[in-house]
């Protein structure tokens, strides 16, 4: 029974609701989350976290005409509910269904599509300030969680807003938490903040948020009086924001709709940028959760009463087999060390962090910084590995051009998630990464065909003198092939199955897709030739001449968009060599961005799926 | 004569000479700089700005077991002094000579490389790290300036080097610039501490620097007392930093080098991350520059006396023709706006800041944030024209992609010195922007062939409804051809000449290459085709089938490397479509990193200037 959810069913419908229904709402929107997600699956802990705070916003905005703008993004269900979404929940993630992020293709309520972390303040000054040019009257609330205020986007934005002469609100989510445990100075003084101040409401009512100033003043005088270095202690808070020109309420108790509100409406009449600190807990409401967030950041569907996954995983992922082979090499090799930014689960880093604390570094939600900080500790003569989802490697495509590929800094990148990631959709998809490194001069980048080759590629990285780069996918490694494994030789692919008329020449999850369709082929009585890439660059001309000369088709396969990806490199090496010996055909993701769904749909809906590829070979022949 | 200087032959000789000979030292570095400088060119207020700073470190730092990180590095002239390389001046920044920035190869001296902005604290902490791991016993100082600090990376950087348990000392060089005046809440907080507090040396001694803490303190506690909401506009120096986790000491006179000395040997002995706040005069001591840092930021060979440039500059840049385009269409089309990175001047934009005060944005150096600043302002309505030079813009990739490309939102980016940008070298080469960017699904690109089409091609960026780029060189523009203005259609390219053999398929710059290639092809009696190509993404392929179908030779042009680029594209193409009726050459950079020096010298290095060109056809027909 959901009585007062089922009065929400168009945005602005919370408004309609009492005062004194407020909580009871808040616990069905809970209770409507954790059962429709532990059937779909999606992200939990920082949904159930911003109930109210969401809540809250929608009571004291207009939407559409007043904009918010997720930071990230992920947390955006119970917006989604109040801005009738409701229904579309069951189709959550799934190909066709509701994004589990905002999309303005979705609802007229979503005004800039995230995924990313630490866009929002940027987006949302960009819409204040076409509101000001515009003469428009309309209000813009960011929100962004106090992880993604380690990114430093973020912070050029604050820097920026604070210039801003009209309002525009950014409510500070402050959970302790990115999808681990937050990390960083910023960290620790925002834990102060919770820590030595009171809740306002708490202190002097919610009529008091205005008058915090004074109230912290006399605080502060007394510490300041105590001890001649407690000033170094003390914590005025928000007095940082302040410092860099921002105007700071707070801390305010996310779970507590007064306080919200009163603090919302309060920010909205300021003519500057203000921020509002809320704190909130991630995982609310539902215990597993909430003893758990990192567990229930992202799920699959669940068991309710116990938490436990309904997909029992009894399968080991690339990210295993990366885990497994690091912790070995660093055993080996004092002079490795590894770095995430905010991933070490999801990266598999865990184990390493463990075993070899002083040596694995999580730099938070902080791409460019986790690159040059590599490249600083080559310099300094060290092994850093860098694991990072494809996604977010895009962040840091000048720290890896500039910092680390210009010295020729022994840096390995470990570029997980690369290729369709199914459900995250279009800003998470893992699919250009070939084409944005592929150019970078003294990189050398590889794809292993198995969680084996995985293994090995590692282990042939921390002894390559130069940068490096390994892209793997999401999900179930690949455990085929494993009697093939010649040593790896620099810029050699390797050959797997050596016949004629097709030669099939794949690059890294492609090569088991296309030993599909090599069996396909041959029951047509086709002689297929199956080649392993293993290097994306640099690619061994004379190697590819061969391939040309003594097949008829030769066959390029990458899950990476069409343009500047390997095809394109061989096309290349075909018209510079002159190879009109065969044809060439060049499998690849078309140059479009792929929504959300399950990563087989969406290979067959672009034809990457072993199907469509005999389809498409057979057309070529 | 330069007495004191002409004992500074080899690294560390300054602890050789005697304190009361510093400030004659320092004259005389400066006497140097100027006047080499005057006959190179060079950045020179910078490195007149930091001339104590450098000595100060020197003195207490111990090369090159010591390691300096020079944040973008263009201000390490008078390290380069003190370290050896003094008789390498009259090269400065010339083929084969000494480069403009730090450079690993070029001295044992120099740490790490830089070039661009806020990387300096991620690699001086990735250095300090290594040095800890490995045990080791050094000192690791970063220099960077308050201009550099609007980046996002730096901190990201500083969040992380405040859980740093070692040493590390990061001098903030603050001249209130960063090439023009420094913008945002940081640069006013910055500001604040310079006006609002005494220099430590000035009241307490040069011993006071670390007894900070209690003066300061009850400083406060009186103007707190004065009034309530004071706490907003009072100063504890460095309090930002402090709450941040770093331990701040400041603010120390940059020219004054007892204090400098006495902060700096101080800040080595902390266990921990220290920022050394220091004040500088940009261009101090050379009148002109004082006057104008911005003038002579970077600077071509000048007359000392009047300080005007010798190099008169009597034709228009790509730059000129962006500018006057750009407030053209501004009066025409209220929805314009302009967004620069910390460029206003570079970047042709200071005559649009004039006339639109309210619709010009400078960010900082802020590259990510420029980008999805733009997209909010996009997706509320207006039409952002982003004016960064190529080699930036790769710190906003993501941005492009994730928050400007996915939505499709019609943000036009003027991209400047695209292609070989010089004397600047190998970290601000123009030449992966064709790379990095045509893999981005939605971007349209383009490149005009002269300053004319520039015009015509914003014209028309700004009536597109979608993200689209147009990149150009740096300096003259090209003026010829300006009889071949056929209407821009989309992804079309233009024919300038059609005749039969070989067809030219020039991109932008390599248009003005590529007639003079014509002109040499004709004398040797061939036939020749001449096509300016327009847009580099989307290509229209029946456009090249019926170029392939209807020549011998086909030849593209580009200023970009060869990997990713047009070429490769084209040779996509060929192999998709059957092309084999023609031969294709693509004439591209080699996927190297390009050192500085003269154009046109790394263009025939390069083999992409006009002779080349001509050879390599005709070993291909």
């Amino acid at each position: 029974m959901s009585d007062i959810l089922d009065r929400i069913n168009e945005p602005n419908d919370i408004k309609n609701i009492e005062p004194e229904e407020y909580s009871l709402l808040a616990k069905e929107i809970r209770r409507f989350l954790v059962d429709r997600i532990s059937k779909t699956g999606g992200h939990l802990a920082s949904n159930l976290g911003v109930v109210e705070l969401t809540m809250a916003m929608h009571l004291c905005l207009d939407l559409p005409k007043d904009k918010i703008v997720w930071d990230v993004g992920h947390q955006s269900y119970t917006h989604k509910i109040l801005t009738g979404r409701k229904d579309m929940f069951m189709t959550l993630r799934k190909y066709g269904g509701l994004s589990g992020f905002p999309k303005c293709s979705e609802s007229c309520c979503d005004s800039f599509n995230t995924g990313h972390s630490s866009t929002s303040i940027s987006a949302a000054l960009g819409l204040a300030k076409a509101r000001e040019l515009k003469k428009e009257d309309s209000t813009v609330f960011a929100v962004i969680g106090d992880g993604a205020l380690s990114g430093g986007m973020a912070y050029e934005a604050l820097n920026n807003a604070a210039r801003l002469k009209s309002n525009l609100v950014i409510v500070l989510n402050d959970n302790n938490m990115s999808i681990s445990e937050n990390v960083g100075g910023m960290a620790t003084y925002l834990g102060k903040i919770r820590t030595n101040t009171k809740y306002l409401g708490l202190k002097d009512g919610v009529e008091g948020v205005l008058k915090k100033v004074p109230m912290v003043g006399d605080f502060m005088i007394d510490r300041i009086k105590k001890s001649k270095d407690s000033i170094k202690r003390l914590v005025i808070p928000g007095m940082l924001f302040e410092d860099m020109g921002l105007t700071y309420i707070g801390p305010i108790d996310g779970h507590n709709m007064e306080q919200l509100v009163t603090a919302f409406r309060a920010a909205k009449q300021m003519k500057e940028a203000v921020i509002v600190h809320v704190v909130t807990k991630k995982g609310k409401g539902y215990r597993q959760a909430e003893l758990n967030p990192p567990k229930f950041h992202g799920v699959d569907p669940f068991d309710i009463k116990s938490g436990k996954s309904k997909k029992e995983k009894n399968y080991q992922t690339y990210t295993d087999y990366f885990s497994e082979a690091l912790v070995e090499l660093a055993k080996e090799d004092e002079r490795i060390v590894a770095i995430t930014a905010a991933m070490p689960s999801g990266t598999g880093l865990t184990q390493f962090q463990e075993k070899y604390k002083s040596r694995f570094f999580d730099v938070g939600i902080a791409e460019e910084h986790a690159v040059t900080f590599a490249a600083g500790l080559a310099a300094g003569g060290l092994k850093p590995v860098v694991a990072i989802y494809s996604t977010f490697l895009q962040r840091a495509y000048d720290q890896i051009l500039h910092d680390v590929c210009i010295s020729n800094l022994p840096v390995i990148f470990a570029i997980d998630r690369a290729g369709i990631v199914g459900s995250d959709g279009d800003t998470h998809q893992g699919i250009f990464d070939i084409s944005f490194l592929s150019s970078i001069p003294n990189l050398t980048i590889m794809a292993p065909k198995n969680g084996q080759e995985l293994k090995e590629m590692l282990r042939y990285g921390v002894n390559y003198d130069g940068p490096i780069a390994i892209r793997y996918p999401r999900g179930e490694s690949y455990n085929g092939l494993e009697e093939f494994h010649s040593p790896i030789e620099y810029s050699k692919s390797e050959i797997i199955y050596q016949e004629k008329e097709i030669a099939l020449l794949a690059v890294g999850s492609m090569v088991q897709t296309a030993v599909d369709v090599r069996e396909e082929l041959k029951k047509l009585g086709h002689s297929v030739t199956l080649i392993n890439a293993r290097f994306i660059a640099p690619i061994d001309e004379d190697d590819i001449a061969t391939i040309a000369s003594t097949h008829n088709v030769v066959v390029t396969l990458e899950e990476n968009v069409l343009n500047g990806g390997y095809g394109q490199a061989i096309s290349h090496i075909y018209s510079k060599k002159h190879l009109n010996e065969s044809n060439l055909l060049t499998i690849a993701l078309p140059n479009e961005f792929l929504p959300h769904g399950d990563c087989d749909i969406l290979k067959a809906q672009n034809e990457i799926d072993a199907q469509s590829i005999v389809q498409r070979i057979q057309s070529q022949i």
